[in-house]
């Protein structure tokens, strides 16, 4: 990975990290990336479940995507992914703002074609949304995985954007008699609900304590 | 809106869904989207709030952005919403799934140059935010609008897909001894932090009523 012009977009260096540690805990955290393309000038950005492994990125879908078809042809893809950890409530409109991690990366994504490899991204991408699952549910057979194409996206260059902490006002609206600090924000897991046919009733672990970063 | 090519991107039509109704619901619950957009055949897509009125997305940055000045130049762009509502566990790996709300939308931007529209805009991307914030804080002053660029996003297209309920098994796998179900995934508030420095302690109702839908 290298930093060129195309991770220059945004504004806000003094919020720019390029470390890679930040950029993968920031990854891994998430299990949903909006990944973008363009097609005749027309971008489009699709929501998708994906995995991780070192500056890989593994995506999959129904062989018959047009998604994963056109990112397949070796465009460029942008991949982004960003978590909202809480809303930061000033005293002036101006200075309201978000607390959040953010990667965007960039790159392009071929086809595996190798059973083997292919098997192996799916394991991951599974792992990345729930550790556990994998070695429990029947593995995809032949038919199954001739129904599903995995695409690996290589990471050429990724820029992370972290912001925390509480609101910076200006001076004299610290005097406004109004309340400001940051109302903190995260996915959390409900009551997991049985699907009518168990057999087997009791909860793995890895879903009664599943949490993200 | 209307529905063309450029929204028949998505493979499974049963789970489509164009109705009006669906779409504003999706994005209404939403404060997050991510915003694609083309540069010299490079895709972008960049995280950023929004507001909602009728078929006009606001958003808005740094008069500096970079992701503002591109969209302003009324380039095709998409902006994407989504919202994840849990895990579906099968007892095959194959059949894993997730439920979820999401929209894409397409269509271009305009910079909002009228004073008394561009302050209308930045009032409805406060409310979406969190209701009842904007009547209590300090509205923009000049200087601060001069330094916010807030564009409209005409929505020419869209569609909305949402998966809701457990797993679907093959028939042979409801047998296995493997729990499966959905794990419900929500965004939820946590204990709002004061700043250091307030002079009214109390918090606001909206602050500690809020959650999304």
């Amino acid at each position: 990975m290298n930093l060129t012009e195309r991770t220059k977009l945004r504004r806000l260096p003094a919020r720019g990290s390029h470390e890679l540690e930040s950029i993968y805990g920031i990854l891994d955290a998430a299990f949903l990336a909006h990944v973008g393309f363009c097609a005749n000038g027309q971008p489009f950005v699709i929501p998708t479940n994906f995995g991780r492994e070192d500056d890989t990125l593994f995506i999959h879908g129904s062989a018959a995507s047009r998604m994963l078809r056109e990112l397949s042809t070796g465009v460029p893809a942008c991949v982004t992914v960003t978590h909202v950890d809480g809303l930061v409530l000033a005293r002036s409109a101006f200075h309201h703002s978000m607390n959040y991690r953010s990667v965007v990366a960039f790159g392009t994504a071929k086809k595996i074609e190798d059973d083997e490899r292919k098997m192996h991204a799916l394991r991951v991408i599974s792992d990345h949304l729930i550790r556990g699952r994998w070695d429990e549910v029947r593995e995809p057979n032949e038919k199954e995985m001739k129904q599903t194409s995995v695409l690996e996206f290589a990471i050429e260059e990724a820029s992370a954007k972290v912001r925390v902490g509480g609101p910076i006002d200006d001076e004299e609206d610290y005097a406004l008699p109004v309340w400001a600090g940051v109302l903190p924000l995260r996915m959390q897991a409900g009551e997991p609900v049985g699907d009518v046919r168990l057999v087997k009733e009791d909860l793995p672990e890895y879903v009664i304590q599943y949490q993200r970063k």
